[in-house]
């Protein structure tokens, strides 16, 4: 071979220092694991212009730069958890009713096989729509919701179809979920339709504003909410819209404003959710690395759904 | 017709979602309203350059993206106050002693025919000088002055004329407004010239530093500025500064540092001094749209407007 | 009123400096016309990541900056020529085939009940396949079309419907066009696959490399293109993707790449083009304001436009 | 003094490789020189937002990376031509009129006292019309007028004074200069008003556009030009405003358009006028380095004017 | 001399406002001085792509916008504090070993003449490793370190040499510093390997994670860290990468990431300790101002920079 | 497996539609190819602040939207030539004499053992002297070289060492290519220094600026220019220096610059050097894919090295 040549794309190497894209391995029925990735690309289904379909790929080029380890736990996420990457649905290029059906098909046939916690990656938050519907048709379960926005996402569908204004519209007059078992946490003013909001009240929906969990602490509301949703319910799903953040934390958002949430208080959220064996399944949606400064909005992306594995990692070593 | 064409500049509608765009409306002398926008855009008159003359056809732009409803109160904006948008005061290209009138003359206009609160769109800081000159000339009134600012804005008039450092060093000077009467609320270090803090304190200004803000918290220092500028005085008048936030919420600030005020507290603020009826007069200045980063300091400008009239129409509520 | 104001969004006006805004006018069914604009704002249909769907706005909003006179030929379009603006065909949210379904039913009806020319402004490259569909629909005629791109646009339909790929291979498998009435200026090495360029030869397509443009020169390629589509056919479409020009020109394309047309000879094209009474519509696709450099790709297709419309005007002067 | 230590600001330095800045100097009453620069650092005069008050300081900076040396002449403009630096004319912060009258001061101080061309930094276009005021008011000569513009720049002064769309009119309307005396190259169809080209048509000033100048060819045009502006004058001043480039080479340009020159004929051309003796004075203005993509901009400024100052360079020699 | 002109590259001044431009003056032995400021501008041996080598002239021109003067304190530095500028270390262009070897060689060179604190302004965190082999070389001190960082910065250095992730691993295993005698502040999760989490234990480091400082509040862990550190040894060296804080307040460290402390707290603990007279060195580290968004970052270490020395004027000023 | 899933970073596939990745294979011992790339990603040693380290990969990624199918030739490459792919050479992170070194041992190393072409992406220019090196120290040969740049390179070593400023330096003064072997194309005015001017005079190496080229033409310019460095070598090595071209084409390269060769030029010379058997080598250096406008710079790279194997492919193609 040619002296002292290595392959295109390596980078700067400590052998010392693994990364968590050496920790995460690629889905195959054979292989064990703990929990999956699983990519939902859409964003044309977004109202305002989007590319937040190139965030699952932005997340694991990151994974490249990350560690598996938390100084904080002194805990190597790598010793606990085997992570599968199932890499992304597949995306038709101009039907977008059928990239919402592989959507739901992809987690249909998941959640039919796997009972393991399921991460997605989307995407625009049309993709909970899909999500859960599939994971509902597939587990036959009841799920409670806590969904962190700054907006209700109940819009009509009329209007526009499936779009990331729809998905919480769709699952409750599906009935895929219940009002009662829904917690959504940070919306804001000024970006939400009083109609909406009634809809939302109307349907049994639980509302926290941003400025309640100013007041309150995120870690109070955190814990009621989760008590609320885990009542009567067989399991829990977490939606996270990257827009719940203030704007400053999170530059790459198609809808940004300020007076959100912190990003300090979402990683320690994500953390503590993790950590809940019923919260089965998670979504980070509606970041677009194309309009982001310096991949800041994608980094937080991935240090919450590293939070979120710091948090299953605690909770497994505790069972051991 | 043509079939399925709409008008230009259309954008994405739907159908329960009604904006501030569809809210405020264009002034006549016919109309009632509760409260008046006006647009003084004015910003070659800054020491740094800046494009702050757009900052008010920007928020105005943005109109068309906000909802007049406010989730934490469960109050629609639009059922309560009624909003006219008078314009922008007429600019001229290159003599900057007329614009500085014009806006005198506009203010001076408005103040003698109208008793409603103003809101006023900069432009740099050199518009409260000449707003502030129209309005005492117009309504005869003693006004006390809250002043947002990292700076202190006294600086002298023989280097430069009437720029947007002088602001209150016009008003001081000309007895226009009473030093004993301002309360300047986030002052930097580091900004400042002694000189101009001598200055201040000699004329019986309260000062406030951005750090006693942070120990003692932005509601408690506001109580205490309010009572004070209340005392005296027949209104208060309340000149924000974009850059008395920190730099990290206002990336299109002019002078921008760190160490400022958070956006979480403005927002608190400016509702608050809303619901003060004292409070007859507002402007917002030194953001400029085109050193921005998208927008964002254009949105906290119309969410802390927004905040203001939020607060009205709580009070205006409580009177019914 | 309030002395000295003016409408939000005025801007600078020297009396005697009349504006293309003032010039072109809404269409409604009473007015007289000479040709007519209309936009189709359609860009989630882009294989590459693309807000071309701002581009008709783009450039209306560019018309208060352009002035309808020609120093050239001491012309004034806006005494020879009446342009009415149709507006934008409306866009379904998610629904894409109903989007190309409009715009061509848009184009069938302008194309029923009118004769005058019409300029498209896209949009992605679909809207050309959408457009040529209802135009020929609707007037019975035969069309030739001289095509500029750096693509052959051909796709095959099974990999994604019609996307911004496939314009061309849609009109030429319906028949609404047949390939030796087409030709293809400023297709570039690299971009294009060899069965889509053997599909092209086959269908006796006319193909020009952007090489053999600078060899022979535009106009003489021009010359030849505009008799060889002019034989057998009623009538000439003009298609111009905004990538035909190399990158240097173009910065906002989605497809930039270097070794393509230059700008000048493409705005003499335009007007040598307009100028001919056969050509009866034209369109201009594939530029992205959101990926554009201070407009720089808007500015281009504007003036190309204008150059169109000082053809038109300069054939019309003529016959009088 | 501390081991291994330089001054702040240095850079590398190679010892073979001195540079236009140490070949420039400060002037001072008692050094001798060829030619002198001036920066004349006014844009608050602009009629678009501009920042073009930074480019004279801007074109210094680069000076610390250009080398003095012309390799296609084998010639060392450092030997051959004494280059004094006036520095830049003091701008008032707020009274624009009496900066033109500063720039109209120092040029006739100037012109009083020294016979030596000036080449005048602006800045924008309003410049040249104190400039030229101030310069023939000082050597009472009759200058003929080369203009390098994509606009006439003649608009009437009542709708905003003395701005960088008035220069000419300024100048013809007082007298200064007789529009005999004048060619414009470069002008663009689509931004000149139909109003101010017949003023200038009237004037007796010569037009050529940039078509004709594709057409004819630069040089030609240019001697032409020259010979025009030769007969019956003392003298002859060049004003070159950037945006007479095409926008592709100069994207910082306040009003940038395509169409325009190239580059390859603006550094053939100011050379050439560099060698005519007759040419005592250049300016360069409406460069904004705030809005430049890399100093694209100020590098083609910088270069503009030193292949003007080889040009003096060659003259000179040859005269030896 | 020429009417109305001054020197290049002058800006606006107010004659009652000095700047610290002003203030602190270069450096030559004669001269009295408290304190001394040294750049450092090598960051080639950053592992990520680093212009972090113009950081020390990016803060020296923001001296020109800076006041001496903190409102806050009511105290103005230049009265009680003379600092010089002793310029920046040369650097190799080449060889970065001798840049290394040029850095520890100047500090040894100040060290060993003077006893003043000295500021370093890096340069990337490389720096550090060659500024305290000289520092402690020159002085034979034991010196305490408090080192914020997010990132521990003990690679190994068989794979690359000494770089910007190594200046702990190098000081510690030469022995210059002992374990015992650091604390880390800051240190983030995900982003440190675990052989070097333990490697830092090991060796005696003391180690505080960003989210203990949030829970504990910096002035707490400040004032633990400075007690451990000063015990045992003969002054304390402080190390801050800038990277410590969160990236929404540093928009230009190559190595940004969410979770960090915040731009108040880092105010208040550099003045905090450069009121500690133990306090003999500080150095700020890896911002790069290539990548930044309008000079924030460097803003940031600005201020870091003068709210030590305002620590030391208060502290000066109160021995007195 | 799970349905409708495809691994992570997939992107739209066109079946009919092969692309450069899928033609280009890594390298291995047993393979047959007709010519190789090879990364050197050095740039540390740039002059000035430079990523051009990124090019190799940046090229590469690329490779997954180009076609192998030249239009113009109705030649598809694929079908005519097998590319293999080295690699990178591997670079030490601090140790820059050792990268340069390992870029010689590598090529070296493939001289040795292989007589295919040679496709070198730097990295800085420093590479070509390494390589040149390493090439004659393996072959025994006498190259002649052409070397497209604005600057000579020869700077003396005594400054800074091997950077991207000297690698003629270091291959004349070694005696790896004696200067008479050489011609230099498209050498800039104001960009060198005297001094190195008289140097490679003084070696006997042809000069032809850009002016030149413009004047004559870069097709007779290169005839010229390889009939002479044919004579007396066995063979000929092609250095290309992107900042050769005019800045209009190249945003990204690290010294742009006005008055250089377009980028059409160069494309025909880059196909008609590749079709010289004679030519063994080829480098693509100075572009910095971190300062590059939307990929242009890198894209022009992409072209010129396709162009370069369209000439390998015809000059095959014409030898079976
Ligand atoms: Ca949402
Ligand atoms: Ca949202
Ligand atoms: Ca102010
Ligand atoms: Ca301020
Ligand atoms: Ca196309
Ligand atoms: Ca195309
Ligand atoms: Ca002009
Ligand atoms: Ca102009
Ligand atoms: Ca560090
Ligand atoms: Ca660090
Ligand atoms: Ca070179
Ligand atoms: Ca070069």
């Amino acid at each position: 071979m040619i002296q002292r040549v290595e392959p295109p794309f390596s980078r700067f190497r400590d052998r010392l220092d693994p990364k968590v894209a050496d920790w995460v391995f690629p889905y195959d029925s054979a292989s064990r694991f703990d929990i999956a990735l699983l990519g939902a690309p859409l964003s044309k289904t977004s109202i305002s212009h989007s590319a937040a379909f190139r965030l699952p790929d932005a997340i694991r080029a990151l994974f490249h730069s990350y560690s598996p380890y938390s100084v904080h736990h002194q805990m190597d996420l790598s010793e606990r958890l085997r992570v599968a990457d199932l890499g992304n649905v597949q995306m038709h290029l101009t039907d977008l009713a059928l990239c919402q059906k592989w959507i739901e098909d992809a987690v249909y046939s998941y959640g039919e096989t796997h009972a393991q916690p399921l991460v997605l990656l989307g995407g625009d938050h049309s993709i909970t729509g899909a999500a859960l519907l599939g994971l509902t048709r597939a587990t036959k379960r009841t799920y409670g919701v806590i969904h962190f926005d700054a907006h209700h996402d109940v819009r009509n569908l009329e209007d526009g179809g499936r779009s990331n204004g729809t998905p919480f519209r769709t699952l409750l007059d599906s009935g895929a979920i219940a009002g009662r078992h829904v917690v959504q946490i940070g919306i804001r003013d000024y970006v939400n339709a009083k109609a909406y909001h009634a809809y939302v009240v109307q349907e049994g929906v639980t509302v926290v504003t941003a400025r309640q969990v100013f007041r309150t602490g995120l870690a109070q509301v955190l814990e009621e909410a989760y008590a609320h949703v885990s009542k009567e319910t067989d399991g829990v799903y977490v939606s996270f819209d990257m827009d719940v953040l203030d704007q400053s934390f999170v530059p790459g958002v198609p809808a940004p404003g300020p007076g959100g949430l912190t990003v300090w208080d979402a990683l320690e959220a994500l953390e503590w959710l993790g950590a809940k064996s019923n919260v089965q399944a998670v979504d980070f949606v509606c970041a677009d690395p194309a309009q982001d400064v310096r991949d800041f909005t994608t980094r937080v992306a991935t240090n919450l759904l590293l939070a979120f594995l710091a948090g299953k990692s605690l909770a497994k070593g505790a069972n051991v």
